[in-house]
């Protein structure tokens, strides 16, 4: 016998292919919407679908955008001068937060790895050349992950984009603030070293 | 300037509304719905609509069942002559992953509880009577939690059920297997020594 009503489980199937959500949270997050006012499963289900209906990507920074530009594309009070490189769409979100920088973005929709046979083809980089051949850029923030791929992404883009006259600057790695360097590994402890600043 | 375009943000509130998620991962599982395939952002818009659509509750125990009754009552399989009582709908998944319970089940869909103004009559109890009135039910087994509410509840429900010449039995307290004594707490120390059996 199921241990469930077939409705039931199928909920409890839809949220168990969320990352992250077991078993066990799948069916906690299905008995809520069971017991919740069908109103709230109603709205759920519509923004489900508004997310696949209603966005697209940004013509300009590949961003996702519910028009052609994105609001930091067509904010007329952001500093065109200067585009940050990121590999994804989330990656744009941490930038923000930090209300230090007040250019453009431009998202690459992934990382160069040769393991999993993604090369620069497959990355939104040409949108970029035609952004910086239109004069207005004056430096690149490249801002990819600091992984093997974010790296390997980083030093690709720069020595193409170097070239062309715009300055590639590069996020520093280092140790985290708050942390400790008891908890450093040595590859985090070797930037930092090498990436000291005169205080 | 918002986050995240419209759409996606209200996705994001609607994850953040289910228990246990906060924003970060509310924005992560947004972000997946987002790279998925839209078929499966209507599966899963579905099968939230369904539950609240396509399921009832058992005329019978209570259950949520997609039919007038529910599995367990509808199978002929099963001993009519124990109910299990148990407070909510996911309490009986436990106890059939124990495969040692053949009975029906009777969920009361809540416990007693003065502090929360919840009363005896606030709980599917009516129908309980009835089913032993029809006089079948020979054992009452009260499954409702180990806590003060289901402590009440059982304790309840065993002095309104034993005048009708029922067996009431309650589910045992003790430690859990493969714990230590070391990090039991002493109620619950207690009731293992007050429930010791001879081996």
């Amino acid at each position: 016998m199921p241990d469930f009503a077939a409705p039931l489980q199928r909920l409890i199937d839809e949220f168990r292919r969320l990352p992250g959500i077991g078993q066990k949270s799948a069916q906690r997050l299905a008995f809520h919407v069971l017991r919740t006012h069908r109103d709230n499963a109603v709205n759920f289900a519509a923004a489900l679908l508004d997310v696949k209906d209603k966005l697209g990507i940004c013509v300009q920074c590949n961003n996702i955008s519910d028009a052609e530009l994105c609001p930091y594309c067509r904010d007329p009070g952001r500093d065109a001068s200067q585009i940050c490189v990121v590999e994804e769409v989330h990656n744009v979100l941490p930038i923000e937060t930090t209300r230090s920088f007040n250019g453009l973005y431009h998202i690459l929709h992934g990382s160069i790895s040769p393991l999993r046979g993604i090369g620069p083809e497959q990355l939104k980089i040409k949108g970029l050349l035609d952004r910086i051949a239109q004069g207005e850029t004056k430096e690149i923030i490249l801002a990819t992950n600091p992984t093997v791929e974010g790296e390997a992404t980083a030093v690709y883009l720069s020595r193409l984009l170097k070239p062309l006259g715009v300055k590639c600057m590069r996020i520093a790695m280092g140790l985290p603030v708050g942390s400790d360097l008891e908890f450093a590994d040595e590859v985090t402890m070797l930037k930092s070293l090498e990436n000291r600043r005169e205080m």
